[in-house]
């Protein structure tokens, strides 16, 4: 009878987990996942099993999957390899619906590796027992009480990220928690033996708590299923994807890893092309891209003005913009005008007002730099205001520490007034002066919902891209309205 | 009677200094250029002038630059640009050598301001003083008690800095700083209204205290002289140049901060071509770049193993490396074969050792690192090694600040072995969690001569320039060798 799970909703809600593998041995990952669900406050039923007994964590531990009492949706295995077989086919004896494989040497080890994965899938497919993994650290869904780790936040958010690396998994979900970006489901599917890319972002697609998807994919097991998959996803909602493996050593380093198989870049960039999915490199411009994305829900153009405190680095900025593909127009002429009879401006040579817009002298005055910033606000050709922060360059105040808070709160202030969509850059000279207070300016910023970036070319990457996908949305959208006409 | 400075040596060692507009008025920066000759200890003779007399730092204010008693062979113009011809005039009265013009707000302003420039670069000529600026910080010479500014440091070391901007010039400084790299002159000289960007290649080119030359410019004054200035330095000393301008807005914003003009972004691909130039894009890279060619002067390939603690990490890795152009070889099967039967290694499922090397389960242990190094240290096929760091994924110790530390040591110590060129990333999650301690690894890394570096990104980006040069200089080595056979 083979019992199969439609709805991939008992994955994220099972009733009862049980996790096999787990002992008091310095190291066991069994131990963590256990800890994790205490926790984490999981509602439903835990258990604890492993062949020796005894006690773990307040729980008995079961001698095996049969003795559990009651019900087992849901089995975390943490056992060797060569026992695999055998706890699936306990699973499927306990009628257990989903069987998370921790475990890892499998189809990543070599040609025998993946024989034993084809005959799992095999007697799971047949015994009706859904497969996340091997070689995954399996499901973060806070909101339901479950987590791979405890060192991760509690917090349910709005992203979903589908990841075939469980370190990637973690890294990205320490950078949103720095950022106030939360999840609300983190998937680390490892070697997809059963369940897999597809199946996730099918899921995500319709999950109402998941407004933004995110992943990491190091191969794809069915390209036209998983093409169909992420235009219907990126219909909705928008999705950022990074794609390991791109050259040859990197293809090789992915069989290593979870034995997939890279496909050709060349394939890549054509599905980047024909679906709306956005592009990111790395976890750390991937979640800045959704920090973009979360933070400025409603910002579409791509004009940018740049507001420093030197000529060079406005020099650099513009061209980290422009190579991002993002514009710098000259500001309104009332704008420069309003600006050249500023006080500041008029008396300080070497100040720059066209855009960027470069104050040098005006550093030191809070006041003034908000004025600056209230005066650049009315130009209506700019979408998005850069703010540098540095530390000055004389004996200045803007040198000290108090000063470089105070302005980097004044833009913050001005950011959150939302009359324009601040980002905020600040030079490593600062956070490498400064460690601590760069952290506290960058946790108000971030909580205030204003992009913190350690350089203008990450910072326009990320805008840029948002920039793009929008515009592909309202294209579509507007060609869409006019076939309607 | 013209009295030319043909040996810019003058700049540099002038027997006395004077600092014309000072005051004690709030962000003057007359007085911090005093200020700092007074800190960096100027051996000469410094003099105060402003017409409204006083006293200064415990220094008379002189009414007039002909008041000064001695002969003056320097003079730093801090006055309003309308007042500049007359300095300059009294300057040629004085048999000043150099004027150094702080003062902005000629040629970068409007046509007037470029008619004035030519004007008194008319003056100057007749008259025998050299002009550095204006709209420029000037010298910053640490062995001769010259700087800018108090806040740099006292120490002088082997890097020239060639700068159009004076933000650049200190951002250069401070991350040098950070990372034990010192200068021995740094030179922003603004609009180049005389000494300009040639004049300054030619003299670092021969200066002895000098063994790499890096350079921010937005444009330059005489093409085809600069070119020859480029080439002759390029030929003993690595240059490390950051053109400011590439695109459209890149122009006009170097127009409004130097008065310069960008040039076509296809000549300057050829003229990095032609030259054996490094380029960077920004001062970070610039200074990640010098790192390497400082920390690792011996490191001729481009062949890197990664060394860390998550797969989908390494496979990140992997593609930055090899998009900057960097090779990853296979590990020779008898390093392979040993790695393979140590006992975390056979042991643990989901370690990889073909090369990115990945290392999860022996992380708790510093000696079991140690080891693993030691056998990736006997691949011949390995010039660099960069090792990963970041926070651990279980409950285990590697997640404690305490632990990140031993294991930074560990790549450290085996760094300072030499046996392999050692680079250390510390992943972002690292750094925001334990931001000090953080901190104190990079200071470690970097008085060891290991390159720190927040992204494999970055890293092989440096890496990869420095290899790139290397091969060039080489294949040109022995071709003349060749020729002279």
């Amino acid at each position: 009878m083979t019992q199969h799970v439609d709805n991939l909703d008992c994955i994220f809600n099972p009733r009862s987990i049980a996790v096999a593998g787990v002992s008091e041995e310095r190291g066991n990952l069994g131990r963590d996942f256990l800890a994790a669900l205490v926790d984490f406050s999981f509602a439903g039923a835990l258990y604890a099993i492993n062949p020796k007994g005894g006690q773990i964590l307040g729980n008995k531990i079961y001698g095996s999957l049969l003795e559990v009492p009651g019900p087992v949706d849901y089995v975390i295995g943490c056992i060797p390899a060569k026992l695999t077989e055998n706890l699936l086919e306990l699973c499927v004896q306990k009628r257990v619906k989903v069987l998370h494989l921790f475990t890892a040497g499998f189809g990543e080890l070599d040609s025998r590796g993946a024989e034993i994965e084809a005959k799992l899938a095999k007697i799971a497919h047949q015994g009706g027992v859904r497969i996340i993994g091997p070689n995954g650290m399996g499901i973060y869904h806070p909101a339901g009480g479950i987590s791979f780790s405890s060192n991760l936040p509690k917090e349910a958010g709005n992203i979903a990220f589908i990841s075939q690396s469980g370190g990637n998994a973690f890294q990205a979900i320490r950078l949103g928690n720095n950022r106030s970006l939360y999840f609300s489901k983190v998937i680390s599917y490892g070697n997809a033996l059963d369940l897999n890319e597809t199946d996730f972002f099918e899921y995500c697609a319709k999950d109402p708590k998941t407004t933004i998807i995110a992943a990491y994919i190091e191969g794809v097991r069915d390209g036209q299923a998983f093409i169909k998959a992420l235009v219907q996803a990126t219909q909705n909602k928008p999705v950022v994807l990074v794609k390991g493996g791109r050259g040859k050593a990197g293809a090789r380093a992915i069989a290593s890893h979870t034995g997939s198989l890279a496909g050709n870049e060349v394939v890549w960039e054509a599905v980047f092309k024909q679906t709306r999915a956005i592009r990111a490199d790395t976890i750390e411009d991937m979640i800045e891209t959704i920090c973009v994305l979360q933070y400025y829900p409603k910002t579409v153009g791509g004009r940018v003005c740049i507001v420093g405190f030197s000529g060079g680095v406005g020099v650099l900025a513009t061209d980290a913009c422009e190579t991002a593909g993002l514009s710098l127009p000259v500001l309104d002429t009332s704008v420069q005008e309003e600006l050249k009879t500023f006080a500041f401006f008029s008396n300080a040579a070497g100040s720059i007002y066209s855009n960027p817009v470069d104050t040098p002298l005006v550093v030191m005055d809070r006041s003034a730099l908000l004025r600056i910033l209230n005066i650049v606000a009315r130009a209506e050709n700019i979408d998005w205001i850069f703010a540098h922060l540095r530390l000055g360059v004389g004996s200045d105040d803007f040198s000290r520490e108090a000063s470089l808070k105070q302005l980097a709160e004044t833009f913050i202030e001005f950011g959150q007034a939302g009359v324009k969509s601040v980002v905020l850059v600040i030079d490593p000279t600062a956070t490498e002066a400064y460690p601590k207070t760069v952290a506290e300016i960058r946790e108000d910023a971030f909580q205030a919902g204003i992009l913190v970036s350690s350089s203008f070319t990450s910072a326009a990457k990320a805008v840029a891209s948002v920039v793009e996908y929008r515009a592909t949305v309202l294209r579509l959208r507007n060609s869409l309205k006019s076939v309607d006409e």
